[in-house]
């Protein structure tokens, strides 16, 4: 049986990496393999493209060509990590996926979610998320962590009020597909945010799944 | 006066390359501004993505990366190089563009040329060639010259039956967009193919003008 396909996203730190391997834990406990990885990168074609897209000055690529190459990168990273692993029954734990490009090129970036929607769909060959779960914080808690992060990256250095309409983007997308994208509050203990996103997967889980030990 | 944008175009060992120098040679000699440049690459984005894309071994990328990749160094090309040279009145010579594109991934790599059409446009800000001229020799003859290069890249060492079906789409592509894609004999001596090249401009070229010396 296909494994499920899981990706979380978010704004800048909301405590998606710290989740991710939580939830990873909580999930092989289960007895369910688990195959984490991240964006940009998580193959050795993306891990190339991630070099080009995370170094260098704020204008070394148009919003145009960032677009095209955050699109690359996944293409290759959907079709060499993430639909083999589904294949043979794994699940898969994807920190940060198409809906990051949705809310920061096509939202905050403004180039529209349905164009880079579009230009991603082209390489994706289908393998979409079965559930994506966006951690939320109120703006405030969003922006202090945020600052707390003394050594961001290309992206993750831009100002607040870009980091603002991020987040209102995924609010926006959660708001269009509400099946699929379910915002978690990320607010309290790491221990109690895990047990909200794993209530949020409680419907994929496999029936009558023997808890090992 | 925004300068005119010239691709020129056709499969391997046609002779793009020495046709680029004399055509822009023959252009200079009318007293215009020429830049010459070449895909992938002619940017220091696009740079770093040509060697992305022709190192490697032949399974690096998939066909949707590769062609996304492609996308995203042109959208870097175009921004950094060609449109500025364009706005300042330059004309702007490239060997391949999109219509590389079109032929090797859409036609002859099976992706479809409207799909791969839609995600280079997505890049290009409405910048299109003027116009189009792809060299075209007979395949025993194309077939030929390009056996005779024995040091081709990850794209051009594929096999002839690849290399017949990009013909055929160049051919195709002409005969979608007659007035902006020209085919042009490329057998004989190299300084007739020019004077057809300059044949196939006469209506871009501005009137009056005036030959120095």
């Amino acid at each position: 049986m296909r494994g499920s396909f899981i990706t979380l996203e978010g704004g800048e730190g909301v405590g998606k990496s710290t989740q991710a391997r939580a939830l990873a834990e909580a999930l092989r406990a289960l007895g369910l393999e688990v195959v984490t990885t991240r964006e940009p990168g998580g193959s050795e074609g993306a891990e190339m493209i991630r070099a080009l897209l995370l170094g260098g000055p704020e204008e070394r690529w148009t919003a145009e060509a960032e677009a095209l190459l955050f699109a690359a990168a996944r293409a290759d990273h959907v079709a060499k990590t993430i639909r083999p692993a589904l294949e043979r029954g794994a699940w898969v734990l994807c920190d940060r996926f198409l809906d990051s490009s949705l809310a920061y090129q096509g939202g905050a970036g403004g180039l529209g979610t349905d164009r880079v929607r579009a230009i991603n769909l082209f390489g994706l060959g289908g393998t979409l998320p079965d559930r994506t779960l966006v951690l939320a914080l109120s703006d405030g808690a969003e922006r202090a962590r945020a600052r707390d992060n003394d050594a961001p990256d290309r992206i993750g250095g831009r100002p607040a009020d870009y980091h603002d309409a991020v987040a209102a983007a995924f609010r926006g997308l959660a708001g269009e597909e509400p099946e699929r994208i379910r915002c978690i509050d990320a607010h309290g203990a790491p221990e109690a945010v895990t047990e909200r996103l794993m209530t949020a997967l409680a419907d994929l889980l496999p029936a009558q799944q023997i808890t090992p030990g």
